[in-house]
């Protein structure tokens, strides 16, 4: 069966869009640590990141770094911070998290919680930023 | 000033040492998250990850996919986390941390203390599994 960002691809379930490319998409995070907290997946399914092959593996962290370059742009931060988990969705994902501080990147500490308005707003926002 | 990290590359500081290349080298936290938690860094100083030129910066993470992939073979666990936070040490960093679970990464959580001769036994196996 598909993965849940398989099927978010695909346009089969809904997503703030922020990029995209022929491999790629990025879209934000809808249990964010922090507003602009986006991931970034291959838009084929693999499961854990560093099976990843070589060539597609490296375009995964270049199409990332674009991404966080257009966040830091978008959302006033400090810098973008990384993290690969994936112990969740079984399909390799790069969370770009806005910091301000290194705490900012606690995954147990409880999510924000923003309108769709806001979602859209932001993802407008980074997507515009985005080269 | 040098970085801290510039020292530890150049021997003015010693470390644990788990690979190195002629642009990037690998090491063990001293404050680790988990037993084998590694720390990935370009020898030349760059503070903030996403400024590294493309090349490099995908050389970077090639070079600490081998290194998971060691850590992975080394050290019992579910899958190698990969984290970017960066606000301490002005020298950009990849922390590779083995992962049982997702709360295994929480930066904030009180950090293991191990012996020297456990770090050592510890950066000896991840060296000898790196290929």
């Amino acid at each position: 069966m598909a993965t849940i960002f398989t099927r978010i691809v695909n346009g089969e379930i809904p997503s703030y869009k922020v990029a995209e490319s022929d491999k790629f998409y990025a879209f934000l995070d809808i249990n964010p640590l922090a507003q602009g907290h986006t991931l970034v997946i291959p838009k084929q399914e693999t499961d854990y990141i560093f099976d990843i092959e070589d060539k597609e593996y490296q375009e995964l962290f270049l199409f990332a770094k674009r991404v966080a370059a257009a966040i830091k742009k978008a959302i006033p931060c400090k810098r973008v911070g990384v993290a690969v988990l994936g112990m969740e969705v079984p399909h390799a994902h790069i969370h770009l998290v806005p910091l301000q501080s290194e705490g900012d990147m606690d995954f147990r500490k409880a999510k924000l919680s923003l309108t769709p308005d806001t979602f859209k707003e932001i993802a407008e926002k980074i997507s515009l930023s985005f080269e």
